[in-house]
């Protein structure tokens, strides 16, 4: 019989995510294990934790082990009152807070009201106008704004240049752009013209042609498209043209978004506009 | 004299999103502190721990008082190594995992490779499958795909429809769409035809009608698009259509874009498609 999968509650007076990724990250490292992760966002008031107490009671005396709780709590009277619920308890703030106002010589301030994260109006455009940005030169267009991006991301159709801007947007307010490489550039290994003023900025990104044709696959199943001939082809030549033009480029086969777009930040030392 | 920020580091064998985030929603306690933030993502060598000491201690000799540190290393040795930096130290994993391994009866599985996040590779096809629905259903257009939409928000431009969409797709795998209500909607009263058949996914933004001056203002100065009295209009019809039609909707003026798709998951009790 399948183990029934351990509950996971994440209990937060904010939107949660946080906390959420904290507890993926912790037990990721515990494999074959099955979590099912219950997150509960804006649980701010003494009714809203004693019902997450008693879905959590209600979870436990249905069988099985005892959930896991992480919580971002920060009101002592709310957090007493989730610490009445059977599970394995993980208080992921107030520890670190109280050693915090210590170090930093004064207390924490009270922090009123669900929404909280706006603050500063001038992050908020800057974000905005990045994901605006990268929509406005999205997939080869808008190529006269290039002069304003931060990166320019060039690849094969389906390298994973589009989501990687927008989360470049999203995440660190860079404004990146995206030029997707086709048939005339891999015959003339050259960089296509509305990329050469810009070479600086360029940063390519490959895959293997074995997983590019299974992505492609499954947008057009059986297309020339799709052949695993025209992806071997293509990454063989994008690559040529990367090397043969001093282009940084990156593997993205095994990466996440996330971790494409770290490791741009980081290798093109781009500048994070918000935070 | 202005006071020298506190520097920050925060290194990760990872991205450093997560460890990021964590020291950023901590520090944000403190008001009136100044923090400069300086992640070191992929931190995964002796030599690159090494380097990151040393990047601390001069910081820390440079003056000012010592930096704080987090840490979501896991290996020990370099953890230790990374300990002997002049800091304020928060190991923000290992604790957690020593419990967690009592728990769950079981060691941690030691992960290797600096991108680990792909993992399952159906859940990195309906992430990036929900990112092209929200580009491909963006602004009203794509009309004869919303019978596969999780939800479609409506409101005045620049409300915050497109980033809530694509940031539902990154982060949820939900297939969003975004639909701009406008002129004839606001004197009809009704909502627009396309979306007639879809009343039970939609979900409305509205917007304070003297910040979306504002940001229409940052966009078109002085145009008649972005004038108070225009902004009040579109506000006013939007939100009366909304009641009208009895669609849900939120005030998105004080949220950021992760409250905002927060608040719509959570309200419209949307099912995460990924994670």
């Amino acid at each position: 019989m399948e183990p029934r999968s351990r509950a996971v509650f994440i209990v937060s007076d904010h939107t949660g995510l946080t906390a959420e990724a904290v507890a993926r990250s912790l037990l990721a490292h515990f494999e074959g294990v099955r979590f099912e992760y219950l997150t509960r966002p804006f649980t701010d008031t003494e009714a809203e934790v004693q019902a997450v107490v008693e879905e959590i009671t209600a979870r436990y005396r249905g069988g099985g082990e005892r959930p896991i709780l992480f919580s971002t709590l920060t009101n002592p009277g709310l957090l007493a009152r989730l610490e009445t619920a059977p599970a394995l308890f993980f208080d992921l703030f107030t520890p670190y807070l109280s050693v915090l106002e210590a170090e930093l010589g004064q207390p924490t301030t009270p922090r009123v009201g669900r929404y909280h994260s706006i603050g500063d109006v001038s992050a908020y455009f800057t974000r905005i106008d990045a994901v605006d940005f990268a929509l406005t030169t999205d997939d080869g267009v808008g190529e006269k704004h290039y002069q304003l991006a931060d990166v320019i991301l060039i690849g094969v159709s389906r390298a994973g240049k589009t989501p990687t801007c927008l989360f470049l947007g999203l995440q660190y307010g860079v404004r990146a752009s995206n030029y997707p490489l086709a048939e005339d550039d891999f015959e003339r290994q050259e960089l296509p013209e509305p990329l050469k003023p810009h070479r600086g900025k360029i940063f390519g990104l490959t895959i293997d042609p074995a997983r590019l044709h299974q992505i492609r696959t499954q947008r057009r199943p059986g297309s020339s498209y799709a052949a695993l001939e025209r992806c071997e082809y293509e990454v063989r030549r994008a690559e040529q043209l990367f090397r043969a033009n001093g282009i940084r480029f990156f593997d993205t086969t095994a990466a996440s978004i996330e971790e494409i777009a770290t490791t741009i930040v980081q290798t093109a030392h781009l500048t994070r506009r918000i935070g």
